[in-house]
């Protein structure tokens, strides 16, 4: 299972309610933070985000709607008594940043805190269950885009026949990745007599902030679920690109070219009272688009 | 006039609905912000406060309950296009840290910013209608006081009196200043024929983070209003030292040495989810005290 929970969906400056930008991506095992922005623990604790269970901080860039609420959230986890590592992927000058705030204030947090600076497009994190790749985007500042991908075998075990034909659990995970089973007496039973065919391992790709950029597609081609911010509507392409950001369509052509399943659009102008637009235009390229509403899990 | 408006009221880590610290001193001519936690521009937004209109900052230590909000304040405000100058008085490693989050950012502020670093008890800042000292409280790390006082003639002008008398307005500052009237013809006319006593000014006296510290009282002699931090209920006097924080009692007792009129204890620990024992515990030292609730208006 992945689903990611918006925790803000504004860009700059908190509006009509609406916070910076956060987001919670849970995998059956882990949990992600994904950008941090102010409030975020307030946001994740209205809801009711486990906190103790992120074992990974992703940050994007260093514009203030989406990191200024990580040294809060890494002193509350502190002061609640947090013994497990965490660990943050972010551009370099973050752990400066912390490590300043942490001085000044004379604190020891209470857990092992990581640090791994983001330099290079390459594979950042990885289990048995899941990988991230960090990518880059383009905006005023150096900023990186996250890729999700779960790790899944390719074959699922079919009990009732693996029982008829009295194959030992021990083989199960060769079965998973698609091998045959042979016997003690020899015999060779097909894989696909003991399997079925798992589904396809899903995925999320989280791209925030960036100038419309449609190399991107490349990089998180057939996403699941794809985050692209959508600062602006529709006509204000030359404001957006000046500022490095997006508007809807903009975000729905890289839905498409990059064959995402779905799109989720975010990052919110403060200049903008109602969403109901965004989602209409970002239709008209996309159809499968949904704004990334506060509060809201989407199951990917 | 002065008033004291709550942004935040709790200690530590946000609980209960209730927020980091902050509060926002109005007076005739000019708003204070002070102390800065997370999420206190939203507080703004929620409680309606001119954001525009805050001229100075105060921040009484680097620990993030009390600060962890400005640089978004900060940012807020130039994104919002502000021109008008802020001066933030803090302790001296305050402008490191917001600089260096500007820095990286590449963010250059739309308004002149000043920072004042606190080293030593003194008047921080002067107009013809307020002073503001700081004085050293006792923490965990160096920690300040601030106390806001109202500067006022001590004769207010009584235009009736002035009238029948024909005494010139050029005349009238120095008769609020307590001088006789003297007529071309050379006749004395004194003071309290042509003036009535002014109310007393009055004071704002803010006291947070503090271990329980009986010398502060001397600091803040006569204030009318006194904010003082009431972390824990009594019986835990032992734990409130530890962590260098006082009791309701304790605050209690600083106001009643201080001759304050009145007390307003806030920055209570998230142990609490009720705040009723704090006013009830307090009262019994000190009958005029008032929790800090948030959005609430204290008129000085």
């Amino acid at each position: 299972m992945l689903g990611v929970t918006i925790l803000g969906n504004n860009s700059a400056i908190p509006a009509y309610g609406r916070h910076p930008t956060a987001q919670v991506l849970i995998t059956n095992t882990e949990s992600f933070l994904i950008d941090c922005g102010e409030g975020t623990q307030m946001q994740m604790a209205l809801y009711k985000i486990k906190k103790s269970k992120i074992n990974c901080v992703f940050i994007s860039h260093l514009h203030g709607d989406h990191y200024f609420g990580l040294i809060g959230f890494l002193t509350s986890q502190s002061l609640s008594g947090r013994k497990d590592e965490l660990t943050i992927f972010g551009p370099p000058a973050l752990q400066q940043i912390i490590q300043l705030q942490l001085n000044v204030a004379d604190t020891i947090l209470s857990y092992p805190l990581h640090f791994v600076p983001l330099t290079t497009e390459t594979e950042i994190y990885k289990t048995t269950k899941i990988s991230v790749h960090c990518f880059k985007v383009e905006h005023r500042i150096d900023c990186w885009g996250f890729f999700f991908k779960e790790i899944k075998n390719p074959r699922k075990i079919d009990a009732a026949r693996c029982k008829s034909f009295e194959v030992p659990q021990a083989y199960f995970t060769k079965l998973q990745m698609g091998q045959d089973y042979v016997t003690q007496k020899g015999t060779i039973i097909k894989n696909k007599e003991l399997t079925i065919a798992a589904t396809p391992p899903k995925s999320y790709a989280y791209c925030a902030d960036t100038i419309f950029l449609p190399s991107i597609a490349t990089k998180i081609m057939g996403a699941t679920l794809l985050y692209h911010e959508a600062t602006y509507l529709t006509g204000l392409e030359e404001l957006a690109a000046q500022r490095y950001h997006s508007t809807t369509t903009q975000a729905a052509q890289i839905a498409l070219q990059a064959k995402a399943h779905k799109l989720l659009i975010g990052h919110f102008s403060s200049k903008y009272p109602s969403l109901t637009e965004f989602a209409i235009e970002a239709k008209t390229v996309f159809n499968n688009t949904e704004l990334a509403v506060e509060g809201v899990t989407f199951i990917i």
